[in-house]
């Protein structure tokens, strides 16, 4: 567990985009981002307050989360100095850069003098179960998707943010790296070791009050095949009771796989709740999120009422036009 | 990669199903199975030669294999000497023991000095790559089941040799520690970091000749929900042309899981090959292996007979009464 509120360190990133974890902290935990810490030279901006680490110390902020990625995932040097000064300041760091914190020596030294933590949300920190597939009590709600990287993280923060503005208990629960840093907590699950996949994810989301939501962030898909034991894990270990199938209608083969075209909605829907059904036989599908970003907006809407007029359940994209069709599905379970 | 030989080491098995790898070498690789090593009071015997280590030396043997598990999976202090000694003459040494060689400071300083290899073959050795799902030349065959522990790898090792015997190209890939310590070589697939395991599969069964088979173990069951991601993974990343369905007809409920049924054959028959044929749409299910341990042979029979009847595919339990019917049908794609 990350401790909150956080710094955002967006060094010297060369673009926004570059700063896409840093977003999504703004975005969708904005009371965990206390100000922003740009080097020279940045191209990118949160509009939070610009604080020194010391300001943002005072400000109350407990961690510096790298919110940036450079090319390659290292931790360049010319951040060294300010990660330094950080652990030397109080904070505790957090990444999520495939090269770790933890293998830079002269962070570790720091850090141990300090007595301060660094967090390499790309690797476990806990010695999961093996999952033992008992009924757990709360509901939980799983984001499926027809490929990788259509939306399904967004659908489940969506959807966490319109649950809890109707004052509906509600958690989403992060599955990847971008998830963790937004929320502090959840399970890297790519890097889990096979065995305890689906057991990862049964930890991640214990037993909770009867009205309880968790929204698990998907991953994967059960039809790309690089990952799809990935995506196995989280229909089997999560035992969602509602299931929301995410799609991104522009994209002509698998992410990764040009050879593979995406499945259809349908065969996403039957796949995931016959298997679902094997550790919850309550689970149904409630809807659909549709990604289109890359669609104008009357495109856009007409390719969602089609959806609904084919498959009869409501179909929305929840960044765009809200998740409350969604939400008002769940609610009815 | 174990440099064969072997000598098979059976301690102070407290009986004969303690020396199981030790048997499974000794009746699928009998010609790497050199001779036996039995301490005092060891109540298992493969009716191989009793070996010192210099008359196993002298025959040829390179590796002494763990052939036995001890309660708790660990390298009891009683072993110690004996395996130092091993080293000490030039044998490396393989186990699949939970508690690992490696582990061990006296092993490790022993090997060191000899420039002997400790295999753990519960870790992987290798780093596999992502799946890339590029259609790979040559055969596939994986047995799949309806649960753990149904004989998915008795039946693998059954077809391997029934092509052999006749004059067909197969190979058996092992992608569990028994199997692995059988032949040699393999994956300790649920070992494997997610990312990984589909990957791991494709590394295990590259491109080959048009007409050599790789029969696949199979893993866990894709109705298991602590280990279905494993399946899952094989599924995909094995790219099977043929599936054969693995099944044990006394069991009450899912290996490990209480409260879980087991699904039926048609239901397993259908989402596997609905799952293979993303990866390989000409993919088919040939047959099906019954594991009729518990049944007599009239009631076996009996039973092959209405799967067969009410199916439409060859029913055989391979280990019993041969696999002839599921190569007959293998050899026909």
């Amino acid at each position: 567990m990350i401790e909150t509120p956080y710094l955002l360190f967006l060094g010297d990133a060369p673009d926004q985009l570059a700063a896409k974890v840093a977003q999504g902290i703004k975005d969708w935990r904005p009371e965990f981002a206390v100000g922003q810490f740009r080097m020279e030279g940045c191209k990118a901006d949160m509009k939070l307050t610009d604080m020194t680490l010391e300001e943002a110390k005072a400000a109350g902020a407990k961690t510096l989360v790298i919110g940036v990625a450079n090319r390659g995932g290292i931790i360049s040097p010319a951040w060294k100095k300010v990660l330094v000064a950080a652990l030397e300041e109080g904070f505790d760091l957090a990444s999520g850069l495939h090269n770790l914190l933890r293998d830079e020596p002269d962070l570790v030294a720091v850090a141990e003098a300090c007595g301060r933590t660094l967090h390499d949300v790309r690797i476990p920190s806990v010695k999961y179960p093996i999952a033992n597939g008992v009924k757990r009590t709360g509901k939980r709600c799983l984001a499926v998707g027809t490929d990788c990287s259509v939306g399904k993280m967004y659908t489940a923060l969506c959807v966490e943010k319109e649950m809890r503005a109707r004052g509906m208990d509600a958690d989403f629960r992060a599955t990847g790296q971008t998830g963790i840093l937004i929320t502090g907590d959840g399970v890297p699950l790519d890097a889990v070791i096979a065995d305890f996949m689906a057991g990862s994810i049964e930890y991640l989301t214990p037993d909770n009050d009867p009205n309880h939501w968790d929204i698990i962030e998907g991953q994967g898909s059960l039809f790309h095949v690089s990952y799809s034991g990935v995506t196995m894990a989280l229909v089997h270990g999560g035992q969602p009771d509602a299931l929301i199938v995410c799609h991104e209608p522009t994209r002509d083969h698998m992410r990764g796989l040009p050879g593979y075209r995406l499945p259809s909605l349908t065969a996403v829907r039957d796949m995931a709740l016959t298997l679902a059904q094997v550790a919850n036989p309550a689970c149904v599908v409630v809807g659909y999120a549709i990604n289109t970003q890359h669609m104008a907006e009357d495109e856009a809407k007409a390719y969602l009422a089609s959806v609904e007029a084919d498959l009869g359940l409501p179909a929305t994209d929840p960044f765009r036009f809200g998740a409350g069709k969604l939400v008002d599905a769940l609610e009815a379970i």
